[in-house]
């Protein structure tokens, strides 16, 4: 995790911008401005919509990577807005790890990919790649729990291979995870104190120069009171903190998830940053695309500083 | 579900063939001879091994998928296996998807996802496709169940929609499973039964003229005893069995996991079909890439008539 430690400790600024491009995210000229370039690369009509809205989030994206580079650490590409579009979506996907990489934003790809032992290990080729060749341009992947250790290892093995990271869904931030992982267990703990408890475990061997392991761990900003106990249960497990802004976390929610030196997490905002626009009262259907990705860009940086900010007051103290 | 479980009575056979290749599962001579037709589309030196692997699993899939479609109703391909090989592998997948639906075969992408309500509605776009476009040609795909009931909705819908079907994670097949899944509950339950209990529920507005619902659970063949209350424990329920064959499981292990008709499971089996010509003693290295490929598709043909049969003993009583 030492990486992405340094890449906070650098921008002092400890939030990851989440690029989860939607339909209703881009401003719909951005869409029209590529509908004569995507016509003559599909096969067939049907696949029109996909293809033009792949292109256009591969824009979107790169236009708001480009707007805040120089004041964020890292980035949070969810892949289900990317596949919702079919290969060509998981293309652009890969282009745009690709281009927030080389941008110098530590890339956190929210694949939230889990299966047995050797399939595992198929997965974990998004961070170890084939040969040398890397084509997922990832440098930390999102994981879940069910399968168990052997499930858990092969990524494991990967990410310390390539340096890199995983983060494993422990306590999610939306409304019915209290289902399976606030169910109590007969030993007095609940599920996700259990996985926590492995987490920890799965990670010990791979305690970095500023004391986390590879193995992080997803943990909502919605859970501040549990987020602040996993804080104290997870010594060495640094938390990825889904849920602020749109989701209704704020930054005094998670300021109990960071450590007491203000490390040990990093906070995602997606569409508190990326849909910014939307929200300016500066957005005019007469807008050329070219404009409206300025206002795109503009207020992305805007709600980005702003939510930099807010995080460097509750957390840094 | 009504549409697999037809299949399944049309060839007398509940069996699914895991089209998961590996390097070690595709006969070198079948790699080796696309090394010209690759080294022109690639885009860098490094890319090679993982873009003449992609076009060798296809290839190695057809030969199977050609092998085996008048016996057997459904595939099941692991998409691990291709994204292990970055975009170019996940399109393969889709190539591979796309043959087997036009051969007449029900497609179980094995794809595992999950995520929060609104992620989770992106990747249900694996059934529903955009607009009338279908890039995935899934029948159904495989889901996880740690997020809760917000994550599993999304996936219903799209199958409702689609005339498709979900399975989602229950008791899996891997050693360390048990490791969440066993967990004792305060309430004497264990952890699988309550994620029984919870896809029994979502499935129950679903349920088609053959009993059960468009909610199946990954029950693995690798737990007998437990497969067979859960057959119980959940009526509606129709069921995945994975880890047949080179993971251990026998047809005497899953028959309890048939329903009274003979009915309510489908059994897959990978590497005892797909990989059966290594074990056939008939490989030389000095076959041609053709006559290798005829040996994989005789074995394989093989296999999958010597499981149908073990399994038509097992569970048609």
């Amino acid at each position: 995790m030492d990486r992405l430690i340094e890449a906070i400790d650098n921008t002092q600024n400890p939030s990851v911008v989440g690029l989860d491009p939607t339909e209703a995210l881009v401003p719909p000229q951005v869409v029209a401005s590529f509908a004569d370039e995507v016509r003559d690369s599909v096969e067939s009509p049907e696949e029109l919509e996909s293809a033009q809205l792949a292109v256009a989030y591969f824009e979107y994206n790169r236009t708001i990577i480009d707007a805040i580079a120089d004041i964020v650490p890292a980035v949070k590409p969810q892949i289900a807005m990317y596949e919702a579009l079919g290969p060509a979506g998981v293309d652009i996907y890969t282009m745009t790890c690709e281009y927030a990489n080389q941008q110098g934003l530590y890339v956190l790809g929210d694949i939230k990919r889990g299966d047995i032992g050797s399939t595992a290990a198929a997965y974990a080729h998004h961070l170890n790649g084939v040969g040398d060749f890397d084509p997922w341009h990832e440098d930390a992947v999102t994981v879940n729990p069910y399968l168990g250790t052997d499930g858990i290892t092969p990524f494991v093995e990967a990410a310390t291979e390539a340096d890199k990271d995983i983060f494993v869904l422990v306590r999610t931030s939306n409304p019915s995870s209290s289902e399976l992982q606030m169910l109590d267990l007969a030993d007095g703990t609940k599920v996700y104190e259990h996985v926590a408890d492995l987490v920890e475990g799965w990670g010990a061997e791979t305690i970095g120069d500023h004391g986390y392991s590879r193995v992080g761990a997803v943990v909502g900003a919605t859970h501040p009171e549990e987020g602040k106990a996993l804080r104290a249960r997870m010594p060495h497990t640094f938390f990825l903190v889904p849920g602020y802004g749109a989701q209704g976390g704020t930054a005094a929610d998670v300021a109990g998830m960071f450590d007491e030196q203000g490390s040990g997490a990093i906070v995602n905002s997606s569409r508190g940053i990326i849909g910014a626009w939307k929200k300016s009262g500066k957005y005019s259907e007469s807008m050329t695309a070219d404009e409206a990705l300025g206002l795109v860009a503009d207020s992305a940086r805007q709600a980005a500083l702003d939510m930099r900010d807010n995080l460097r007051v509750a957390v840094y103290r």
